[in-house]
């Protein structure tokens, strides 16, 4: 009896197609951010567990996979009975921000005074496995590191709007929000400044709250006078809003190629502590949740230099991406299938050179199989697979013009 | 003062044009590879830990990194003083062969009869680090799993063998032995067949010890009759040898179109333990060690499964090649960029659309920058990034013909 075999909780195998339709879209994801003179670089999968749990990576921190320590560095940490974080040295990525920061650090000399990065990669969250979350996922980022100025948000939302569209999500539209606005109409409802994030992260569930259940958390929080104000602000938004001086520049410079792709939002939040400017989150309507987000971080990169450095950055969630787009970007597979006549090394040796021809003229996929018994039985699997035509060889060359190549099914 | 802020130990940074030869060079093996009829897979990074350590791996099961128990489970181990195995439920791959044979026992029935994979992605070892090991790593991997016969030692030879000619490493060979034939060898020296294992480990080390440190090394495991014969057998060892019956088919078809890049070499071990059949190393005039290899593992993949299931793999060092290969594959990188004559809204909405006309023409990379104080300064630095043409650009209008895109430097 065979044993149950699965991938670990909350991981997955991704089959011959599906990978296929993956790196197509990160492919086009990233030429497109390449084109916009983006440019990729990678980091380890692993950081200095230090380092991921040091406060900068929000709820996400407790979410690392720790890394064990090893050899004697575990045995002396075991025989001093330590606790949990005394066992691990290192730990998976939980985003690629974090790393990032890190990387900026110990490579800035190398890198040009304003560094605009390209970064995919998977992540890792301990998670509880549920539909649609997974623990080990892609991010594809990009950051503008040095520039303090709204050239770098208009470059970051302008790159992404082009990357949704050639991945074919147009539909994709950017809320935006600027943290300073946020915190001014927070402060204007009466909640005192040390008290905005614990408002934050009421107005932050708006989402799945609605305007009543947001009041009512207020109200617990910081009184009804407050929270009386945050129901007249919170229903006076809607529509179409004007935008504030704040982002107009943003507004009027992203819409003259995208017209209407930018929507203001005075109530988006964005999660993170560390967002210190403007704020953006990715909605699609194919999509109940967002697509991606992010915004400036001015305070985040400096840590590890001891130096401000201005940082803004923008993440597609590539597993929701990837979910909204049907079929494949551009060509469907279209391999072609060499039946081997018999198993005489001198039909292999045909095949083979056959095969070569085939490359050498363009075809991307060209794949031998021995003659079973049950051709119909290979083929149709086949051609599910993406191998949609074949050609029979025996031991007698022929050339390419004199192949015959016939459709499966 | 800033901190001293480095990748962990053993871990590597890729600034962009490094990140960018290796991207290049991955995808030409890819694409190499499924010219020939492979289909890429993904399996995620981490696997049961029970899984890595379940005698499979080798040597490499003691250089898993063990990823923590979380939560209530961790606690639980804590409590009842559990040894390092039981605090760790994952850990990361060191092999990307491993994987493999969980994902075909998991995904078998959606994959077709027989299953041509390739698998690219890290790997990680605990190594203590050195000069060219790392601790994370990249493999490229084809395997063919459900094909018995010798027409799959054919295809991954041949496919590696021109993934390595489109990388530019042209000059590559691969030593060819059967495990069937070593152990007949090792037989006919007068060691039994339960210590054959013990005289392989001694006969992998010939390149390290040489044939007199062979031969001792086996005098003093199995006496002197044994190692008088060794010696013998091994100084018989030169020059061009027959290729003995067992490869002849391999070496006749893939020699057809690879003339002389197979070489039969009796005394090629390969040191893991699960090979069943042929045995391949890579070796380049370049490398001082091998750069890739694999062979047949039979009895591999069905042990999840509880049935037999023939495998053959083999395996590019994708470190080492790289590092074998100067200069990039294809094109230098040759991006624009454009200098904004000031900040203006206006300025940079006519950026915007040159920029987008440019990638629209099939420029790669065009870049925006503000106007520095120093020009000069910035273009040098970005024409050591790959950017070695500028135009400036104000708020007029101006088409593509009338941009005036000079060279840097």
């Amino acid at each position: 009896m065979a044993k149950d075999v699965n991938p670990p909780r909350g991981n997955r195998d991704f089959l011959p197609l599906e990978k296929r339709k993956r790196e197509q879209v990160l492919g086009v994801i990233v030429d497109t951010y390449a084109s916009h003179g983006f440019q990729q670089i990678e980091a380890p999968a692993m950081e200095d567990i230090g380092r991921l749990t040091s406060g900068q990576g929000g709820d996400n921190e407790k979410l690392a996979f720790r890394v064990m320590k090893r050899g004697e560095d575990l045995e002396r940490s075991l025989a001093a009975n330590a606790g949990p974080d005394d066992l691990a040295d290192l730990g998976l990525r939980y985003d690629l921000t974090v790393p990032l920061t890190r990387f900026y650090a110990t490579n800035r000399a190398k890198l040009p005074a304003v560094f605009k990065s390209i970064q995919t990669g998977p992540v890792w969250r301990a998670e509880r496995p549920q539909k649609g979350r997974y623990r080990q996922f892609v991010q594809c980022d990009i950051d503008i590191i040095g520039d303090s100025s709204e050239l770098a948000e208009v470059e970051l939302l302008n790159a992404s709007l082009d990357a949704l569209a050639t991945i074919g999500l147009s539909d994709a539209t950017i809320r935006v929000n600027h943290r300073a606005l946020l915190t001014a109409n927070i402060e204007s409802l009466g909640v005192s400044a040390d008290q905005a994030g614990s408002a934050m992260i009421t107005i932050d569930k708006l989402d799945k709250l609605g305007i009543d259940g947001v009041v009512a958390e207020l109200e617990s929080k910081f009184g009804d006078q407050v929270s009386a104000k945050a129901g007249e602000w919170l229903n006076s938004i809607q529509g179409e809003l004007n935008v504030p001086a704040e982002l107009e520049y943003m507004f009027s410079t992203v819409g003259a190629l995208h017209p209407g792709k930018l929507r203001f939002d005075p109530t988006l939040v964005r999660g993170m502590g560390y967002y210190t400017g403007p704020i953006f989150e990715i909605e699609h309507p194919g999509s109940g949740s967002s697509i991606g987000g992010g915004g400036r971080y001015d305070g985040m990169v400096g840590r590890w230099l001891g130096t401000d450095v201005p940082a803004v950055g923008i993440s597609i969630g590539f597993e929701r991406a990837v979910d909204l787009i049907e079929g494949n970007l551009g060509s469907e597979p279209d391999g072609i299938v060499l039946i081997l006549e018999d198993d005489s090394a001198a039909v292999l040796t045909n095949a083979l050179k056959i095969q070569r021809e085939l490359i050498e003229s363009g075809e991307e996929a060209v794949r031998l199989e021995r003659r079973p018994k049950k051709l119909n039985i290979l083929l149709e699997s086949l051609g599910e697979q993406g191998f949609g035509r074949f050609a029979s060889v025996d031991d007698k060359s022929v050339n390419l013009a004199a192949l015959n190549i016939r459709v499966i099914g």
